[in-house]
């Protein structure tokens, strides 16, 4: 009934929608600021790769992620964002996405995979701890935006 | 006195030992897994970049980062590490690193730069603070490694 196959080109619109809808569930709806152009510049380097999820011919869920370096472990599968839509849980539909991002990482040879959840985002670390996951909560994340005049770049 | 300029394969091995040193500093000296040869690998294949602080033929200080993407500004380009010996920091060197890798992060043309600093390390969240930055407290991180023989990999 679904079918999980790595993202194309012609999957960003849909894929730019999916983004919109979990900022709007993580209580961010004005923070996805990037445009659909900047999705497919960024795809076509290379800079970020993806899954995405049909149904029926619709895409209804995605997970998003790119090769980094862990300093401590080597190479590391960083998952940028794992989104099924609310009307398609429950169904076994994102463990299915889940592993088959896994298998990408084993795959891709990397020795760790690594990703963010919000704290109060309890279905999702309930997820994860089933999984095997290991969550660290002592990290914050620093975050400095880059403008063309920035003050921050001398 | 010092200098500081991109990192090439043959400061591979001078960058680890400040990983290990900068892991200790964190209270995880055991941590570090990833072998040269990993650092070597993963350098050729452009998964990581670095810039390297020199000082009396020394390296002294060293900066990891690598480009990503993030699906609500763009292009992003993520400080795995930043780390200055602990005889050479108040010296305004750690600001000079920093200084260095935005610009290099504007030079990329990164919508974004973002790391992660340890919820004690005082001193460093001053730093970043001091810089403009945003601190982010609500993000935990979820990790899986992967082995050939991952139970989580089907």
């Amino acid at each position: 009934m679904i079918n999980i196959r790595r993202a194309e080109i012609k999957d960003l619109p849909s894929i730019l929608e999916l983004v919109v809808e979990l900022a709007v569930f993580e209580k961010e709806p004005e923070a996805v600021t990037a445009s659909l152009y900047q999705y497919e510049e960024a795809f076509k380097e290379g800079i970020f790769e993806g899954l995405v999820v049909e149904k029926q011919g619709l895409i209804i869920g995605m997970a998003i992620f790119y090769m980094t370096f862990s300093t401590w472990k080597g190479k590391m599968l960083y998952l940028e964002d794992l989104y099924i839509q609310k009307e398609h849980r429950q169904s076994g539909i994102g463990q299915k996405l889940f592993d088959a991002f896994l298998k990408i990482a084993k795959k891709k040879k990397a020795k760790l995979t690594k990703w963010q959840v919000l704290d109060w985002n309890t279905p999702a670390i309930k997820f994860y701890y089933k999984n095997g996951a290991s969550i660290e909560k002592n990290w914050w994340n620093g975050k400095i935006n880059i403008t063309n005049d920035s003050k921050n770049v001398h």
